[in-house]
């Protein structure tokens, strides 16, 4: 599976939330980064090479700050002048249809704020709506979207715990089972044991995985008497 | 009640709605038109400027296309760097506290396809929470938007009935109720009298006048009696 992170932040190099998670990119071949306001500083869009670059992936991510509870001035033009009849929609529109779509989102404001009586009045699920159409419209499945709330005044370990959740919304399959998240984690503990191949740290990672096999194998073992037990 | 107008649509010399509405504007002091695609071509914005104009009006309308359930780009980045903080919401960010927001929004697909089973998904109440959000932060009063679904389809009356409606928004008092309008369309026709003065026109515009007081007293009469008979 192939991602394409299409972030818009009109002053990215200020924004830490965005650093952090962007500085943790750079190794990864399953992820292409797109920041829109640096390769088109002048705002002209080339449509050729998006519609180009959308075809090439199977996961899309809009990853944004979520200003006025919508996305910045530049991915709304991305999307009104990238997502064209005959492309996104309508007859013979069909490039985008089976493909994942994805919201990240960074927020300032508390999480309980977004309800009826907060000061935001609505929840993130009903402010999205807009993208929530796009998606449907162009054929796209709809991911649950990761919200980042005021990612500053995190503590170092919430931090590494959206990291993770972060390289999930960008790199594992969507599925939400224990197994599905396991599987994942395997496979990127497999992938840095052979970066540290011949380092202390690759025993560590294979201390993890075997770990992680044997909780497996015990949770598997637990079913299979619980199954025989629900059958007498 | 002065409003202010703004209007954001990236082509709008091609649009034939935009057209026809911003046309029957130009001789009304009530309303000051405010195209941001015109105002700032290269995107810079004025922020003093645009803040003293949003203090000078009672009621603030966004008028745009509905493209991909949202606004054009210019007038997002409108909202990201007017609407501030300390101007429009938190510390004694007052600015637009009391005032009326109301939506005229140019749409090109019909309207039963806003709903869950359409090609849309959902209904224009629901695409629009983000600007219901902003209005409820900001501490304005949100109005029922005006919109108008394929206006280059309608027919000639159905687009002088938009044209009503449409000054309705801009100019009438926010009430439903038959006296306003009944209210409201008096005092037009009192300014057009005044202006259409020894021809022709200003006959036709008093009868109207008058006929429409005449209905009023009839209704008003009617409810005396039906008031009597509750009574007894």
């Amino acid at each position: 599976m192939k991602t394409l992170l299409i972030v818009s932040h009109p002053d990215i190099l200020e924004s830490g939330s965005q650093q952090y998670f962007l500085s943790s990119l750079k190794e990864n071949v399953a992820v292409t980064l797109h920041h829109l306001e640096s390769i088109y500083p002048n705002g002209k869009i080339d449509v050729a090479k998006e519609q180009a670059l959308l075809k090439q992936h199977d996961r899309i991510i809009f990853q944004f700050p979520f200003y006025w509870y919508s996305s910045p001035p530049l991915l709304k033009h991305w999307q009104d002048v990238v997502l064209t009849d005959g492309f996104a929609y309508g007859n013979r529109g069909n490039a985008l249809a089976g493909k994942e779509f994805g919201l990240i989102l960074m927020i300032g404001i508390p999480e309980r704020e977004y309800q009826a009586g907060g000061s935001e009045l609505f929840s993130i699920n009903e402010l999205t709506k807009p993208f929530q159409a796009m998606s449907h419209k162009t054929g796209m499945k709809y991911l649950k979207p990761l919200t980042i709330y005021q990612f500053a005044y995190l503590e170092e370990e919430q931090k590494m715990d959206l990291l993770i959740q972060y390289w999930q919304k960008l790199t594992m399959e969507d599925e939400v089972s224990l197994k599905a998240r396991e599987t994942w984690l395997a496979a990127e503990l497999e992938q840095a044991m052979e970066k540290a191949a011949g380092t202390q740290e690759a025993e560590i990672f294979q201390y993890a995985k075997s770990l992680i096999e044997e909780n497996r194998m015990t949770i598997d073992g637990l079913k299979i008497v619980l199954d025989q037990m629900h059958q007498n």
